[in-house]
């Protein structure tokens, strides 16, 4: 076993969980600490603390402290693929490089595109497949390093929010603008926050024209207006 | 959650238990029926029954009768990719679509590349994020292609080595090395047959020109030599 399926085969463990995946999710919109997972996933303190402490043994999270309190926030960069085929199962973990040669790769995916495969035989055939497997891992290195750069974007909008933004609960509901949610139901299920409060915070912030209503057959959504200087 | 997260949902639900990992592992190499699986990965055939059946349960196997046996293959042909960074958690199922566009999807993805984040605000931020994922999604969905390629091919080969080899063992121990074990003792832990079996194998099939030995400081390797028609 190679190492990056090890690392695979660990996680798979540790995401074959539920309350753990919930606990991820909630990391990835912000960094929280125990009472506060527990209270917007509704989830037992001591459920929290043994889930973390799986997270963290992993790698996966990585707790730090800031004023009192001990605050949990995804670690790790990563991208696990699972392929699953009649003739294939395969679990990798991709972690990307920096100086990759885009234009080999991308003339390389063009290349296999118009392979004629019926054409080959078993010894062909067997030599192909090794070819096109070091491709694909190429193309996942790719994605790897698209993945880092949207998460460099949401590094720099959380940033911004917490420079010019004081209220709590306005700053968890324009970061969770920014990172996708549009309603105010959606972000009052994602942070475990009253729907009335999530409302009342869009209003105050439409006022303030840091957001933007639209209006459709679906209902309201809400955009960033907000522009850096 | 749309209906690619609830499948990956169950997915990962699935593959946290390492044994079902193993038998996903096994039927990939071949189709087999339970008492088969049961002797290969020394797991008590009750055990087997259970873990086929959340398999089956999650479309991942299906099985089929032949003689008076009932086997189980991989059903599904598909790929589930999970992104954990510290402002992402995702986990997606991706399906492949034939007609894409890949000249369209490359010429994005060297767009993005060249693409200078560090000059936008945030709303063109928060629009940047949203173009890059759907660019993302058409690279997984290029990888899937790829799969599918690949996994026709393996299809090809073992179509081969079923119509030109009888004896079980010997196309056992070709559908391994086709499907990239290289020494008899991978093959043997495998499909848990006896080391000793495996060697014996692989000596008949060298004499017979059928496969080459190829002798490193590592050990002993085999490659399939067989051409077809």
């Amino acid at each position: 076993m190679t190492e990056s399926s090890e690392i695979a085969e660990t996680i798979l463990e540790v995401l074959g969980n539920e309350s753990r995946r919930r606990i991820l999710s909630l990391l990835s919109k912000k960094p929280c600490y125990v009472s506060e997972i527990s209270y917007s996933l509704k989830m037992a303190p001591k459920a929290v603390i043994e889930h973390l402490e799986k997270l963290e043994k992993a790698g996966i999270i990585k707790s730090f402290e800031e004023g009192r309190r001990r605050y949990y926030r995804i670690n790790k960069n990563l991208r696990i693929e699972i392929t699953i085929a009649p003739h294939m199962f395969e679990t990798c973990v991709v972690t990307g490089i920096n100086n990759m040669d885009i234009k080999k790769i991308v003339f390389d995916v063009g290349e296999l595109l118009n392979f004629k495969f019926e054409k080959c035989g078993t010894i062909e055939l067997s030599d192909t497949i090794r070819k096109i497997e070091k491709i694909q891992q190429n193309v996942s290195k790719l994605q790897v390093i698209i993945n880092s750069k949207v998460n460099e974007m949401f590094e720099k909008i959380t940033k911004e929010i917490n420079s010019c933004i004081d209220s709590e609960i306005e700053r968890i509901v324009m970061i969770g603008i920014a990172k996708g949610a549009k309603s105010a139901a959606e972000i009052a299920e994602q942070f475990g926050i009253s729907y009335r409060e999530v409302e009342k915070v869009l209003k105050k912030l439409e006022r303030e024209k840091i957001l933007s209503r639209i209006e459709t057959e679906e209902g309201t959504f809400w955009k960033l207006k907000i522009k850096n200087t």
